[in-house]
């Protein structure tokens, strides 16, 4: 190993040139970026664009001449690998600023292209004032259209995680916002009733949120961008953020001969090895091993991009590891909340045919008597057998990214519900509560899987049989506050004892209550007198939100 | 079972009883309670007085009234339990009020006592103006005591947590305060170096802080209370706050012929029984397993507590389930530092003659281009030959919950630092970094196991023998602000690969930085040379945490 290529210097490309050199020394490492910078914070942009990351120069993590002072890396700015010849182990570049082009040879080679923007064909989409966001020029772009055109409104064409950012950062900035989004929801990761709550929260933050609606056109008119949407509207806008997606840059890839994937990313094996011996890949643009379904995936994230660079260094110097199944563990803020996720989500579990269960619950972040606790709103999939844990989400305030991290470690390790009930967390007033969030989803998943209680889901309670009826066992002044569902009879779940007699013994009773527990309470006083019933999980609060509509 | 009694009302025996008549309609619960309150938040107590906590209603967390409602138990207040027949199945109760005495029968019972605090025989301890915190009435006779007397100086005797919650409970109300310990450190599940971070932030919120320092004697005095200490010295204060610890209450198990234990607590097997069949005990007042050492174990915590009480109602009524093994997961706020811990600690790895090595890393709570980013020093134990986890402790502002909860789910799923590096957490910039803590924990256990690195520890940096140098490879600017360790050579990492002429062939070098991270590199760089090396874990900032002298 004597000379070792790197075509790409952000995230997994700097992290392979770091490792490589720290195993050796003696190794020639050369690393082509085509832009202008390397190893810079592009998770970062919306932020400084919205003003929470003041200085630009802290997205610049690393410089051509830090790079070199400390790895001894010859890193090649606005050099492109415009062609691979793997038989000749050869790679030509093309110089952007002097328009030459130059063949460098290679003992092993590393491609870390990333994911480029999808761009649709959109008529329009390369007017002036359109933009998308991959980078620091990109970003610089935006912040000068803002500067110098002072827009009063502005249209974010997407709802995953940039469009999200950029949506929050445009309101940071004062703008009014349009968000486009052609599905019907937001954060493809989770499922809509979580995703209603991320609704509800943009909707409260002023922003015009436009589902099922996408972007058919672009015109340039005096006053901006005039944009014709695929249901006839159409919406003037001053800016036009661009964010549908991102798709594996493999062009590079493809034109070698290098196998391609099902998905459209680049084909590696879990050492991260392409199909050519001498030529790994990792980062955006390549496809993974999901760890649930053993499918392959594209997982575009940060974190798998720097562990595949550090594990390509690893096998090129003769190493033999493995890189590992990705479980595709997420997160966003989304103005003063945050929306997590790891593992499967119910629609993918539907769609691939897999049996599991769902159970719902919003327990407060820490003590609830401790200044600053919120409600956790949890989701948790779990096979219905043996309690294996399939994936999970969470939305809220506080503690959302401990709970996910939690949980996402618990799938790793192959936890079922039984083991979140007797996990031991930390427990201080400020921190969390003597009965974790994670607990009592344990609890509830647990109880149901010994049958000790039967739950139904929210559209049982929309259209309820002849043979069942709806009881609400909250206080009257919650349902004057917030309302209830359907014909339910209201008995507080501290006066049911001495009202069993109000209930039918021959119908099904359906229960709930504002988020599962005392429905539980409720559940478990029926069943023990006889009762045939079931207990809504999650309460009126899930209720609304699968029942939200925007 | 038609009949089940319940001795103490707050967490584990409240748990049982709730628990209990969710199983069973039918039964007949009495929950006996020497005190005012059940279910009271006992861990919010220091927070009331500090003020954190406005209204001391958010305290009482269940009256008898509501559990009646709820639970159908009957709930007997100033009712205390005097005697346990278990030969004839019942005990004898004392109405503190009436003076009265009566017995009740039982199928089963559930003993939930707690621990009370340890009272040392101390002259004076019981002078007014001295008081200890266990419950709602002796929190409320602290703040009488406040505002009647308005102390300028309070003293609190022992730094466990209610002993820090009090410090910053006091210095909150601005009075100025002393805590003596009589060990060397405050906060015993964490090990010196890392208690040493806490020092000095208690220290920095001006805190008069005397470790190796006990109490001897107490002298009520004009101005207040005279103390004397055992090293000779006296103090005048004002108030006196003893938390040096609680114990087991035993006197009804030990009464009773019970087993007892050989640290002092009540025997019971992984069912909560004792070993009486129809006695059950939780909480405070029973032995546990430790997860790790398979010994017995204290642990006063709410959250097994809660558990234990419901895993004790389950088995009572025919369930056959097992309570966890534990692994003393704690967390502590003090001021705005957050310290916490799972699993083994050094100093009970060394007396238990157990295989470990250890590392520090010391990484941004997130991404630290964005703001709010403060350093997680964590310290993470584990076998030296598979990298299984024994135990981790953290320190800092931010995030520190997070990683030890993440941390107790892997030392319980058995897993190995090598597991660490290939975790798949949350990251977006508000959360978390694209290399997590825990990431950067992993690979720097995972690189010592495998050979990649040498480390060495403090210890040997003060003291190098003739064979060494050591070699500080931070900036010249951080060396004039900072300091250095003895006569070390100062090259800084990014020079290093052009002046490895001055450095030794023949010795081996001792390599710092501030945080372990470019000692790494300096070291890859070294070894890959031809040099003999170590690198110190956790770099200068564990060097001055383990050197600082409170």
């Amino acid at each position: 190993m004597k000379k070792l290529l790197i075509i790409g210097g952000v995230a997994g490309g700097a992290s392979a040139a770091a490792r490589a050199r720290r195993l050796n020394e003696e190794v020639e490492i050369i690393m082509f970026e085509r832009g202008e910078y390397i190893s810079f914070a592009n998770c970062g942009l919306p932020y400084h664009i919205g003003g929470d990351i003041a200085s630009r120069d802290a997205l610049v993590l690393q410089t051509p001449q830090s790079f070199k002072a400390r790895f001894n890396v010859d890193v090649r700015l606005f050099n492109e690998v415009v062609a691979i010849d793997k038989d000749a182990k050869t790679v030509t570049v093309k110089n952007l600023q002097s328009g030459e082009q130059y063949v460098e040879s290679y003992d092993a080679l590393v491609l870390s292209p990333g994911a480029a923007p999808v761009t649709p064909p959109i008529p329009g989409l390369q007017t002036p004032r359109t933009f998308s966001l991959r980078n620091l020029p990109d970003m610089d772009r935006i912040i000068a259209s803002i500067k110098d055109n002072q827009p009063k409104h502005a249209t974010v064409v997407g709802g995953g995680f940039i469009g999200l950012e950029m949506v929050e950062a445009l309101r940071e900035l004062g703008i009014a916002v349009t968000l486009l989004e052609l599905s019907p929801q937001v954060m493809a990761p989770v499922d809509l009733e979580m995703a209603n709550m991320v609704h509800q929260e943009i909707v409260d933050h002023g922003v015009d949120l436009r589902l099922n609606t996408g972007l058919a056109a672009v015109e340039q008119v005096e006053a901006g961008l005039q944009l014709s949407l695929n249901n006839g509207d159409s919406l003037n806008t001053e800016l036009l953020i661009s964010a549908i997606g991102v798709k594996p840059e493999t062009k590079l890839a493809v034109d070698a001969g290098l196998a391609i994937g099902a998905l459209g990313g680049i084909a590696v094996d879990d050492r991260m090895r392409t199909s050519d011996p001498a030529i790994y890949a990792v980062g955006d643009a390549i496809e993974e091993v999901d760890l649930i379904t053993g499918e392959k995936a594209l997982i575009p994230l940060a974190g798998p991009a720097n562990r595949q660079g550090r594990i390509a260094a690893n096998n090129i110097f003769g190493a033999d590891e493995a890189y590992s199944k990705t479980q595709g563990t997420a997160i966003c803020r989304v103005f003063s909340l945050a929306v997590a996720s790891t593992g499967m989500n119910e629609k993918r579990l539907s769609r691939a045919g897999m049996a599991f269960e769902k159970i719902y619950v919003h327990p407060a972040s820490h003590a609830s008597y401790f200044p600053g606790a919120h409600p956790v709103s949890l989701k948790l999939l779990f096979n219905p057998v043996d309690g294996k844990i399939l994936g999970a989400q969470a939305v809220g305030r506080d503690g959302i990214d401990k709970r996910i991290d939690v949980l996402a470690v618990a799938i790793r390790a192959g936890m079922t519900v039984f083991d979140l009930q007797q996990m031991e967390l930390t427990y201080a007033p400020p921190f969390g509560s003597a009965k974790d969030v994670l607990n009592q989803a344990g609890f509830v998943a647990g109880n149901l899987i010994n049958g000790e209680i039967r739950i139904c889901h929210s559209d049982e309670l929309e259209a309820p049989s002849a043979d069942q009826v709806l009881l609400d066992v909250r206080n009257p002044g919650e349902l004057a506050k917030l309302g209830t569902i359907g014909e339910a009879i209201n008995i507080p779940v501290d006066q049911l004892r001495d009202r069993l007699d109000e209930l039918p013994k021959d119908k099904e009773i359906l229960i709930f209550c504002q988020v599962g527990l005392r429905g539980n309470v409720a559940y478990r006083m029926l069943a023990n007198h006889g009762f045939r019933a079931k207990n809504l999980t999650g309460g009126f609060k899930t209720y609304q939100a699968v029942k939200a509509a925007f």
